[in-house]
């Protein structure tokens, strides 16, 4: 080892441990942070397991010489568009809260009162029960929720049921708090409906919790009340607690109804997710929520809400001066622009399963019902040179700079997510170059064209 | 075991298990999210460590009929006094950005471009180097970025070093973390400077990080340039990186002058923690940043800086339109707004520093050059009565109204911390109010009287 013109420390224990050093005193393998086992376990969760990153790497491959614009297909935020602007009177309550130079302030960590109330009144209005202050713990978005609740949760030897395809959040965050998960399915040709039995059949007793979304991200899928009362029933029979995922809740077109899981809080206790992100086109708001849907207060008994609290404490918070608009946000958007954003999404949802129907070598199963998502089959056999969904989606990006996710990041290989939460013409002609797409690479010789 | 009428799995389980189940259903020792280990863990970081959740239990002990104000000494938040109300201009940045309805969209893991662009401008000012966009991570407040430090730090069998006192908040991302925290003294004799010789001895080959708070909290000291040039080499030596929690940066008084850790990155890499809560004195509006200052680009080489994109990937981020105002707010907040903050910081660190002299039943070491605090020893034997600094804080909380921050939760028993963030004339009153507790809680018998 070559570290004799070293006097310090470091060196000389680098030697001792046998890590190599260059010798010039900075050499990188020199300092002990350097530690690859934690770097592949981040690159595992915040890199694999990341919509944001995988996103990312999509784009790269957009050609930069193509005139068109990119169009962002991937991920469900629309809020650019001006079609899908929020509501005036929400923009207003923020910009009111900013204004009254009250509100800069550090909030407490499970949130404002007057917000965790004014949420509590709103959320009951849909459940058979109220919900008080204190079933409410705010977060910074539907991404601290996921944070919260499943590092609650963690502990060695336990596992948590994710869905199949789901939303790769719940599986980072896991790996990041060394929580085992397993997989149940999803079942397209009954409408993405949860598959009970391979639920019940991963379960052990060291499973302490299952996670339903509804509407479903990625699927478009919406819940009947018959299939969410199985749920139920399921997640009582194993001893486990339901954590819904409803970020997309009250987004459902047609004949669906949301009906949140809260309803069958009593047959086993459930943490509803929620946010402002997708109902009121706000994201970059950052205000989500927890919200304990438990009237047999097991949550309370089992101390599950104490150890969220007590995480929010050392956490950090929506921005005080949002949570202070919240009760105005919530009382002053008026149902106009909810049946606009819905009238908006029903209308591409529609164009877009329309269209995929035209696009023989991608195959939608179900007519999305609500969220901002479908997920899409890809027929690879109908195509030359394409590997995998990764594949197709870096070779769309590049020639047809149309950004889509690919559904492996999802957990469901060759298949991937379009968003139809776009503008209709946008959308139109996204379709339109994933349909030249495909003829372009269609297999030759194939008896039926494409 | 009495489970006799119940039919379904988690009942049967739980008597399997040996889990007592009470018969009715819904008793919560049949569900098996109920884990206390984890709720230990939780109540260790998010109650024991947490300044807000000590905080609130001391709150806790006021009198509701003392008509007095309550005046919270215990925490460096002044943003609700008109006095100390944020620049005009940062306001107006934030208003603007909102009002554009153009970034109320998800920003990039890493913080949205322009942002980071010009706080690299902004932040290279002070050093003898310049930090490109690519040093900059943005975080939903100092908190974060604490959480993501830690987190991508945070190895089996690996340790940091943490200054005693401190900020409870690292102790707390390290205990959910499973990481080993040491600690090294800071002398309140030499004015609040490390220990150096603690510091060397108490690391070792697993060690791969320490945390510097300058200007610092708890203890309103400023460190000179050849103090921290000891600090670097001392890393330098261990081999460790520096992080550097500047979130007091530039609020210092008098001769003091506030040097970045980051002039000396090229003796050791530095992450430096800043945010726009304390100078801004916008703690509620929760935007931090964690700085590579590494001209050698070691943190680079060793993933560090891949680590940190691939945690934020997954992690929640501050406010879109907040980020976005962030260049205006760096250009256009005048500087006279930090002159007149940091003249009223000025006089009340004065004041705090010379009524403080006048209870002799407390005893402050060393007087404030910056931050917004001051550690302050509790002459217990001079007192009746009084068991230890949390006694002391509830007791004062009763019986003055007056909330003070224990220093049991900094890492220092039998003293407690006192912000002097607050306008003189609550200050004032606070100080008084301590007096008096002590002149009434003093012991009879002593000879010199209080």
């Amino acid at each position: 080892m070559a570290t004799t013109h070293h006097q310090n420390g470091a060196a000389a224990r680098a030697a001792e441990d046998g890590i190599k050093g260059n010798g010039n005193g900075n050499a990188a393998a020199e300092w002990r942070f350097a530690r690859p086992a934690k770097e592949r376990a981040l690159a595992a969760a915040g890199d694999k397991m990341s919509i944001r990153a995988v996103r990312f790497k999509i784009s790269a491959s957009v050609d930069a010489r193509d005139p068109r614009p990119v169009l962002p297909l991937a991920h469900g935020d629309p809020s650019v568009f001006p079609a899908f602007r929020t509501a005036a009177e929400a923009e207003e309550a923020v910009a009111a809260a900013l204004r009254t130079g009250k509100l800069n302030c550090y909030p407490p960590g499970v949130g404002l009162p007057d917000a965790r109330r004014a949420l509590a009144k709103h959320l009951s209005r849909d459940l058979p029960y109220d919900l008080s202050s204190d079933d409410i713990f705010l977060t910074a978005g539907g991404t601290q929720a996921i944070e919260v609740v499943i590092s609650v949760l963690a502990q060695p030897g336990t596992n948590i049921l994710l869905p199949r395809p789901g939303y790769p959040n719940y599986e980072a965050r896991a790996a990041l708090n060394n929580l085992e998960v397993r997989r149940f399915d999803l079942i397209p040709e009954r409408g993405w409906e949860i598959d009970i039995d391979s639920l019940e059949s991963i379960a052990d007793k060291n499973t302490t919790a299952m996670i339903i979304i509804n509407p479903n991200n990625p699927c478009g899928s919406v819940y009947t009340r018959e299939h969410l009362t199985k749920v139920a029933e399921a997640a009582r029979k194993l001893g486990i607690l339901v954590i819904a995922d409803e970020v997309y809740g009250n987004l459902v077109f047609g004949d669906s109804q949301f009906i949140p899981m809260g309803v069958f809080g009593h047959i086993a206790p459930v943490l509803s997710i929620g946010s402002l992100s997708k109902r009121w086109i706000v994201p970059g708001w950052r205000l989500g929520w927890v919200a304990a849907c438990d009237p047999k207060k097991i949550l309370q008994q089992t101390k599950i809400l104490t150890s969220i609290t007590n995480f929010l404490n050392v956490s950090t918070d929506p921005a005080t001066f949002i949570q202070g608009a919240l009760p105005k946000i919530l009382e002053n958007t008026k149902e106009d622009f909810f049946k606009r954003i819905i009238g908006l999404l029903e209308e591409t949802s529609e164009i877009c399963y329309r269209e995929i129907k035209d696009i023989k070598c991608i195959t939608c199963p179900h007519k999305p019902e609500g969220s901002m998502f479908v997920m899409v089959k890809l027929n690879l056999y109908l195509l030359e040179g394409i590997h995998d969904d990764i594949d197709f989606c870096c070779k769309l990006a590049k020639e047809e700079s149309v950004i889509l996710c690919p559904g492996s990041v999802l957990g469901m290989e060759n298949w991937v997510r379009i968003t139809f939460a776009i503008d209709s013409s946008s959308l139109l002609d996204g379709l339109e170059r994933i349909k030249s797409f495909c003829q372009r690479h269609k297999k030759k010789n194939m008896l039926n064209g494409i």
